[in-house]
């Protein structure tokens, strides 16, 4: 689309040779015809203001008057009265081929997962922080930063997170980065410089998120084992790995919180080991029953990283998280984050910190905890009326829930048989390194279905989620 | 900083435990005096409301009462009436040391490169075209997005590129990036995905920067002598490299513009030796003469990766940039954009699109070229006046000059003499990969130094730069 220019005219790159012993006229105006044609003046573009071009070029602005005449009897121009000089419609060449985007289907009901609710993003909550906070920024803020962040986040963050989160947290040693994927690709790469060959990470878990980190790093990923009690920290010990990375607070995507014996365990094997514990803290601002479950950063902060995003408490577009550095790896990682973009934009960190300052960020999650707890609710009704016999495990914090499917039906073939009824559903199988007798289930995301669409999407499936339709339709 | 809360209660992470058999308050008040303690909760940090944290922890009202009276009592609480209870001075423990941030000393005049005049930057259109855009941004717009960036910028960057830079640039094959370092990050392993295995780069240059990102990307680094028309591409021939990193409209730090007959033989060389050129556009907008040189890019868009960035334009705390890549590299690119972070800020990216779009951007760049213009020539003058004899070249676009020292002058001699006298000065060594038989030469940044301030920073040195000093000081 072309810019809409308010007070002030565009600016246009045209050169003009001197030494060529061609009219300066004929020049200026093969330079803009040229531009039209070719599309780097596109239809409905403005053009400089004659007095501006010629001022730019160094010509007289008779000259420059002259030219637009020209190319406005040849209809490349358009001008009205009073209005500025434009590219003509039919003038500017088609060569610059827009393919549109792909559209996602519409569906009933979208249960996807680790999508918060995007509707709820408190975004004048955000532009009014980044108001506030504007005018008081240093001048020498807007220069290129600390590569671990600014000094108002860090120290508002690592409050945070010891108040919320019972971390061990010095805003020394935070560095605040781009977000989960960021995060991890920095912790593997600082912990491969320090001679960590091997990963391992839990299954289920996010096999492709950790391997593609890893083999960036020159680090190889195994899948360690979950079960009820979260990742089983003996088959974790007959590995050869040096570090983990790890959801305790609320697996992914199994729910299960680490039991308090595996967190000990867990522990003991770093420190026999002398490995490292990457733990992601995805979304444990979202609990609903009342068992708190605090950072292991906290009980060994010389061995954990611990990664933290605001991608499920605000919106994933924002791209902001941290690492709580264990104090010998602070200065590796910020060097490492140095590198790879020279630290995370300014002005959005000091907007998150305001945010958290200031309460909005607290009463945002409370509130979102009420939708969340309020769509939970409903589902359970839902699948309770339309899936009875459907086991659902995992629903203790976040956003989604674990539907175990009948032992003899295929996680395809329901997911299929739903998107036929226009209702996206994911299973377990995109979660798992290895799928030899896993037994089928979905993940169902709801933080970002609104109640009316739950109820209408799982009573459109109900009868695939217990099998009952199999006979009917194989 | 303790969070100021405006209307709502802060979280705070307790647990009591049901199963332990000892008694609920004793549990709480011993989980906040540890908080406190411990430092998680901080001198003045405000507590949840009774009625909050009894929510929380499903317990009773009365007893929460009982326990903040209790604490009150022993002096780790405060609270005056109709106000919030908070933790009382002297409580917490000082367990969290911050240290203070490294304080760069006050210059009379600090001519550092590479920074734009930082009191200049827009905030306030920032803010304003972040709060237009706020409102009508779609929804979806809040999940993670096209790892190349929003359309909306892409569309405005392509439409840019083209008329200011004579870009052959299409939204399609725009990536948007955090800025140069991860530009050239991304590029250089495209390009070793693509089996190059060496990257030449201009001599001198940023021969750190490019290092850093070769050696990250698997790829060796080789110098590549530039004269006083630019890179020398026979040099370059003579090399191994499939790449080479390049500044053709300003070399940096030189200045010189690549002559066109280099231009040329450069391009004649990628086509020859399958090679690719990384074009760092990084300070184009500001060109004083009546020359302008547009982009290689868009004489073989199948060959060049163009780099650009806001950091010159706007400033380096935003941390957008973009690449223009060949047709071929921009699915990989776009990977491993999404491998590295999933993408840039989307609120960010709306919002520079609108800033370029109402025109505010160009409007902008405008003003900031008289501001140059006139640093430049208020550099000029104090130069003449204070140290006639030196030549200083480099001076017809951006925001730095070279100055060439006498040749029996010391950089690191006249560095440590203006130090002293509270001027800071820049050698151009740190910008040379090899130094035997280099001039001395001062690489002089004005883009952030008042008119005032290079008045009197010359006239403090202008001695020091033309050797006269030289003799009484050794």
């Amino acid at each position: 689309m072309p810019p809409e220019w308010s007070s002030s005219s565009p600016d246009l790159l045209l050169a003009v040779d001197r030494t060529s012993g061609h009219p300066l006229r004929a020049q200026l105006e093969h330079a803009l015809r040229d531009a039209i044609r070719n599309g780097r003046l596109q239809v409905g573009e403005r053009l400089p203001s004659s007095r501006e071009l010629a001022r730019a070029l160094g010509l007289s602005r008779g000259l420059v008057q002259e030219c637009y005449a020209q190319l406005l009897a040849e209809g490349y121009l358009v001008t009205r009265p009073g209005s500025a000089t434009r590219v003509a419609g039919g003038a500017a060449a088609t060569s610059v081929t827009v393919r549109p985007g792909t559209i996602a289907p519409r569906l009933l009901a979208d249960f996807r997962w680790g999508v918060p609710d995007l509707r709820s993003f408190p975004v004048q909550d955000w532009v009014r922080a980044m108001r506030e906070v504007a005018s008081h920024i240093p001048t020498e803020e807007f220069d290129y930063g600390d590569p671990r962040g600014t000094r108002a986040l860090r120290e508002v963050l690592a409050g945070y997170l010891r108040r919320v989160r019972a971390a061990v947290a010095d805003p020394e040693h935070v560095v605040v980065c781009g977000g989960y994927a960021q995060g991890l690709g920095l912790a593997l790469r600082a912990l491969a410089d320090l001679g960590v060959r091997t990963v391992a990470f839990e299954d289920p878990g996010s096999p492709a998120t950790v391997t593609a980190a890893a083999t960036a790093a020159g680090v190889q990923a195994v899948p360690v084992p979950v079960d009820e009690l979260g990742i089983d920290v003996r088959a974790l010990a007959a590995t050869d790995a040096r570090a983990v990375v790890v959801t305790p607070a609320h697996q992914w995507p199994t729910g299960v919180a680490l039991a308090p014996a595996r967190r000990r365990a867990l522990i003991d094997w770093a420190r026999d080991r002398d490995a490292f514990i990457i733990e992601d803290d995805y979304d444990a601002e979202f609990r609903y029953d009342r068992e708190p479950v605090g950072l292991l950063q906290g009980l060994e902060p010389h061995r954990v990283i611990g990664l933290g995003t605001v991608s499920k408490s605000l919106a994933p577009t924002l791209r902001i998280g941290w690492m709580i550095c264990p104090p010998d790896l602070t200065e590796p990682l910020a060097e490492l984050k140095h590198r790879s973009d020279r630290g995370a934009p300014g002005l959005d960190q000091h907007a998150l910190a305001r945010l958290i300052e200031s309460g909005r960020f607290d009463r945002h999650l409370r509130r979102m905890r009420s939708t969340y707890a309020a769509r939970r609710a409903v589902l359970l009704t839902a699948l309770s009326e339309h899936a009875p016999e459907l086991p659902v495990t995992g629903l203790a914090a976040g956003f989604h829930a674990v539907a175990h499917l009948p032992a003899d039906t295929g996680e395809h073939h329901v997911i299929a048989a739903a998107r036929a009824r226009e209702v996206g559903l994911y299973g377990m199988s995109a979660c798992r390194a290895s799928h030899a007798g896993a037994p089928a289930q979905l993940v169902l995301g709801f933080g970002n279905v609104t109640e009316r669409a739950i109820t209408t999407g799982i009573a459109a499936i109900g009868d695939l989620l217990t099998g009952r339709l199999k006979s009917t339709r194989t």
